[in-house]
C-alpha cells in the first residue's frame, strides 16, 4: 500500500468536489494499491492541518476554513512546511498573470512536490516554465481537468492511443457557449435572449465576457498546443472570435443545409472561431457537452465528448491524474 | 530495452495491418522501451519463422505465406513450439464455436504466452474461461480490436476513468448498420437500396446477415458484459433485433421530432435493438462510425467515437494492447 499525502490549495466549489471525491473512494483506491490521505487544505481564510488525514464530515458543511483552520501560516509556506508528497491546486484561475497559482505551483514543484489541478491560468500563462521545473525535479504536472472538463482528452492522448501520432485537435470546449448556439439553433432565440437563458440557469457568469468572446477557449488552445505539441505558444499567438455576432438566421440556415455551427478551437491552428460542423457528426453536440476530435495517423479520427464542468466530474478528473502519477512514475522507473 | 517476440497468428486484411504497422512504429515503441519482433506468422497455408524478426518486406506484398513459408507445423505447434512472449490472433471470427481462434488462444494462454487479439468469436463463446486462463497462467489476454474497432472503449474504461463506478455502456457498435440507417434517413432509401449501396462500396457483405440482423453488436454486447461487468453470460443470453425491418418513412418522422434511429447494443441490460437517439446527442453519429456512451458514477456520461473497423485502425487498437501489457505488467508486480 503505497500512502499519498495530499495537500490541498483552494477551498471553493472544486476543491469541496476533491474532498467529497476522495473521500466517497477510499476503499476503491486502496483496491489499487494507494491510501489518499489529505493532510491539508487551505483557502483564503487560513489552513486546516492534519498529519493523519482530514475526516471529510470536518470540513465538507464548511463554505470557508474559518470555523475550522488551525493554523494561519501563508499558502506557499504551507505549500512547503506540511509533510506531502502531493498538492491539488484548485484555486480560482486568472489567464492573464496565473496568481495566485502560479506561485502555489512553482512553490509545489520546487519543494519536489507532485502537482494535479484544474486551474488553467498558471498552466496558459507559464506551461513551459512549469514543466521544466517539474522535470528538473523528477515530479509530474498533470491537468487534465483544465481541458474539456471530464472529457478524459489529455489521459487518452498519452495513454490510450500511445503509438499513434498526433495530427491535430479540434474541440468544443466551453460548455456556455455550446448551450447559448444550441438554444439559439433550436428555439430560433436571439443570442442575448440565449445567453440570458444560459444565465439564469447558471451555465453562464453574470459576466460572460471569458467565455462568450472565447477566452476561455483560447486559454485551453495554449494549453494542448504546449503539452500534447509540444509548443511555445502564449495566449497573444491565438487568434480568437467569439460568437456574440452569431445571428439565429445563420444557425437556421447552416441547420437547413445539414450543419451546426459551433465555436471550435483548433490546435495546432492556434484559431478560436465559429464554424460549421456537419450534423450527424461527433462534434455537433448539443447543450452544455463538450466535444474533441483526435486527429491521428493510424486511428483516423477519435472523438471524446463529456460534460464540459461540474464540481463532482472535475474532482473525478483530479482523482483519475492521482492515480496516474503512481501509476506512471512507477514505469518510467523501469523503462 | 524490453524485446518482445510476438507471434502472428492470422495472415488476412488485419494480419497486414499489423506487420505493416509493427514496421512503421518501430522506432516509436524504442523509444517506449519496447522492441517488438515478429518472429513468427502463420495463415492457412503454413508458418514463415524467424528469430530475429521477420522483415516487412518479405512478407507485406504475398496474399498469403505460400511463397514464403518455411514450416509446414500445425498452427498449435507453432504457438508452442516457437520461442515467443505473446501471440497476435487474427484469424477470421466464428461466433458459434469460435474456432479456429479459441483453440489457438487456448494453447497461448496455456504456454503462458499473452494474447492480443481482434477476433471476437472465442471471447464470445469463452470469455471466462479464456480469462481463467490467463489469471491462473499470469499472462494477459487484450482484445480492444474486438469492441468497436478503433473506439479505445476498454481502455479507457479500465484506465482513463479508472475511480469511476461504470453503470453501463451503450453504444453503435456495428458501421454498416450505422452506414444504411444514416443514408435511409439522409436520401429517404428504402432499406434494400442503402444496403445495396453499401455493399457496393465495401462496407456490407455479400450476405450481411451477420451485421443486418444484430449478430456482430450482440456478440460486442457479451464481449463487454464478461469483461467489463464481470458476468457470465452467454450469445443466447442477448435479446437481439436487427435493422431490417426498419422504413425509410420511420427514420423520416423520427428526424422531425428530433431523432435518429440507431442499433444500439446495452450492457447491462443486454439488449440490441434500433431506439431513438435525440438528434445533437453523441450517439446521433452518422456514416460507418461507431460510439459507445460509458455511464459512470461520477464523471457523468463519457462517449468515445471512431471508425468501425480498418486494416491500420484495427492494426492500431491491437499495438495499444501490446503497449499496455508492458506497462500494466510492470505496475502489477509493484502494488
Amino acid at each position: 500500500m503505497r500512502e499519498v499525502k495530499i495537500s490541498l490549495v483552494g477551498y471553493g466549489v472544486v476543491g469541496h468536489g476533491v474532498v467529497e471525491v476522495v473521500g466517497r473512494k477510499r476503499k476503491l483506491m486502496r483496491d489499487l494499491g494507494l491510501d489518499l490521505k489529505i493532510v491539508s487544505i487551505t483557502d483564503h481564510t487560513g489552513t486546516v492541518i492534519s498529519p493523519d488525514g482530514i475526516a471529510p464530515e470536518k470540513v465538507i458543511g464548511e463554505k470557508t476554513l474559518q470555523n475550522v483552520k488551525n493554523s494561519d501560516a501563508s499558502s506557499k509556506d504551507i505549500i512547503r512546511s506540511v509533510n506531502s508528497d502531493l498538492v491539488v491546486e484548485v484555486t480560482p484561475t486568472n489567464i492573464v498573470h496565473g496568481q495566485p497559482g502560479l506561485g502555489h505551483m512553482e512553490e509545489a514543484l520546487s519543494c519536489g512536490k507532485h502537482v494535479v489541478t484544474s486551474n488553467k491560468g498558471p498552466l496558459v500563462v507559464a506551461y513551459s516554465r512549469l514543466k521544466k521545473l517539474a522535470d528538473e525535479k523528477g515530479v509530474m504536472l498533470k491537468f487534465e481537468a483544465t481541458v474539456g472538463g471530464t472529457m478524459p482528452l489529455i489521459s487518452l492522448i498519452e495513454r490510450t492511443l500511445v503509438g499513434n501520432k498526433i495530427l491535430g485537435v479540434r474541440g468544443v470546449f466551453n460548455g456556455t457557449c455550446n448551450y447559448i448556439l444550441t438554444r439559439m439553433a433550436e428555439e430560433k432565440y436571439p443570442y442575448s435572449f440565449a445567453l440570458n437563458e444560459a444565465q439564469e440557469l447558471g451555465y453562464a457568469e453574470a459576466d460572460p465576457t471569458y467565455d462568450v468572446e472565447g477566452v476561455d477557449t483560447a486559454g485551453k488552445v495554449v494549453i494542448l498546443a504546449n503539452s500534447v505539441f509540444n509548443m511555445d505558444v502564449k495566449y497573444s499567438d491565438v487568434q480568437v472570435r467569439g460568437i456574440t455576432e452569431i445571428t439565429p438566421e445563420a444557425l437556421i440556415l447552416a441547420h437547413k443545409r445539414g450543419y451546426a455551427i459551433k465555436l471550435i478551437g483548433e490546435v495546432p491552428a492556434l484559431t478560436v472561431k465559429p464554424m460549421l460542423v456537419p450534423l450527424g457528426s461527433p462534434l455537433a453536440v448539443g447543450s452544455t457537452l463538450n466535444a474533441a476530435a483526435i486527429y491521428t495517423d493510424l486511428s483516423e479520427t477519435i472523438t471524446v465528448t463529456g460534460l464540459g464542468a461540474g464540481r463532482i466530474e472535475t474532482a473525478s478528473a483530479i482523482l483519475s491524474d492521482i492515480v496516474s502519477i503512481y501509476r506512471t512514475k512507477q514505469i518510467d522507473a523501469i523503462f
